[in-house]
């Protein structure tokens, strides 16, 4: 968990260094955050906490300083149970490509927690922004949804650190969600979020502990120079 | 910068809780992070810091716990000089979207650190890992590359705490590169990274120094509930 902590190393330029404790609050913040569905506490969030979240996010960077994100804060209990109903019927969807004890596992899962976190955040990228030729977007289009995505990790992470915990759902129709938020054309939903204080922040992934899913050995999934080629000193490098 | 002290917040749940400097450490990594394309030193990146920014990535979120990353490091100089002439053509290519000053602003921005960084770092998406039904990816597909994403802002925030920059290359043709690397089919080149101790961390992102676009303001960001709607006390959230 903190094994960032075995072998400390002194920065090279004394101006830019973390102290000890600095860094240990950024690995935390990184191996404790969760993806969480239950544990909402009713409690509001504090206007300048989530200031520091949504800051936090406009801070990340972004392909040619683009920044296509957009943050639709939504308290209004109707939306919610909108947005719950489509998450409802996509998830009735889901659960049929699964049998047996793999689908009673799977409708066993809490995957969402629209209704009693105390804010659902939505994230959109506009793909329009900054005009048809933003720098370093030439290439690779979606690029723009990459950099919306960092947004997303950095307000993941502060939260975190609030004592806040996070979860994205993933299980939404994208157009049903445009309709509901009443998203412009060209403005499309990246992240569905639930936010909210927690009770606890579990010691492991959900998937993990209720084992739908282990974490993969670090080692298996390095390369060097190209795919397939063994790092020469692969035990250096641990998941955990 | 460090707006985030400006109210400090106890955390309500003790066991949670991050000390002051820890909160620091973290929103100073989100702060004073660069996307760095000079400023590169040659001292390699010993192993056990590599180790720790790689696991760190390695414990982002992921739909359904998918971990679809996969990690290349690139050291081979004649690699580097393949990635970077790709580099050079788009860069090129992308040249002529503009014109006049604009266009002679562009030609003189550097843009890559390719042959200069100690380490290149290519971050890839296996999309067919976990098999077919991927937990939370059924509806939207692209899930995994956004996970992939989240995984690269943890990497690049420890690094700056580390005191190594990052500098993403979104100038390259994804098939060449998936080429020079050998990707095998169904994975793709998320993120060229470039990596590598710094001289300096400049104070402020290159392009808005540089004048090519500026910060947004948050406020105008933020909508409540509906897209356009403004949140009634928006004068509650700054950007800086």
């Amino acid at each position: 968990m903190a094994r960032w902590t075995e072998t400390p190393v002194t920065v090279a330029c004394a101006s830019t260094g973390f102290s000890a404790e600095e860094k240990r609050g950024l690995y935390r913040a990184i191996y404790e955050r969760r993806d969480v569905r239950a544990q909402f506490r009713p409690d509001p969030i504090p206007r300048p906490v989530l200031a520091r979240l949504l800051a936090a996010a406009h801070h990340a960077p972004s392909v040619g300083f683009m920044q296509p994100w957009d943050f639709i804060l939504i308290d209004d209990p109707a939306l919610r149970e909108a947005v719950h109903q489509v998450f409802v019927r996509e998830n009735e969807l889901a659960a049929t490509n699964y049998q047996g004890e793999r689908e009673a596992l799977y409708r066993s899962l809490k995957l969402e927690g629209i209704l009693e976190s105390s804010l659902n955040l939505c994230v959109t990228c506009d793909r329009r922004r900054g005009g048809p030729h933003v720098l370093g977007r030439n290439t690779v289009l979606d690029t723009d949804l990459f950099s919306v995505c960092l947004a997303v990790q950095n307000l993941w992470l502060t939260a975190r650190a609030e004592g806040i915990g996070v979860g994205w759902v993933s299980i939404l129709d994208s157009e049903e969600l445009a309709d509901i938020l009443a998203l412009p054309e060209g403005v499309i939903p990246v992240a569905y979020l639930c936010l909210g204080y927690v009770n606890e922040f579990l010691p492991l992934p959900e998937l993990q502990r209720r084992g739908w899913r282990g974490r993969l050995p670090l080692q298996k999934l390095l390369h060097q120079n190209r795919w397939g080629t063994a790092v020469p000193d692969v035990e250096q490098f641990e998941s955990d």
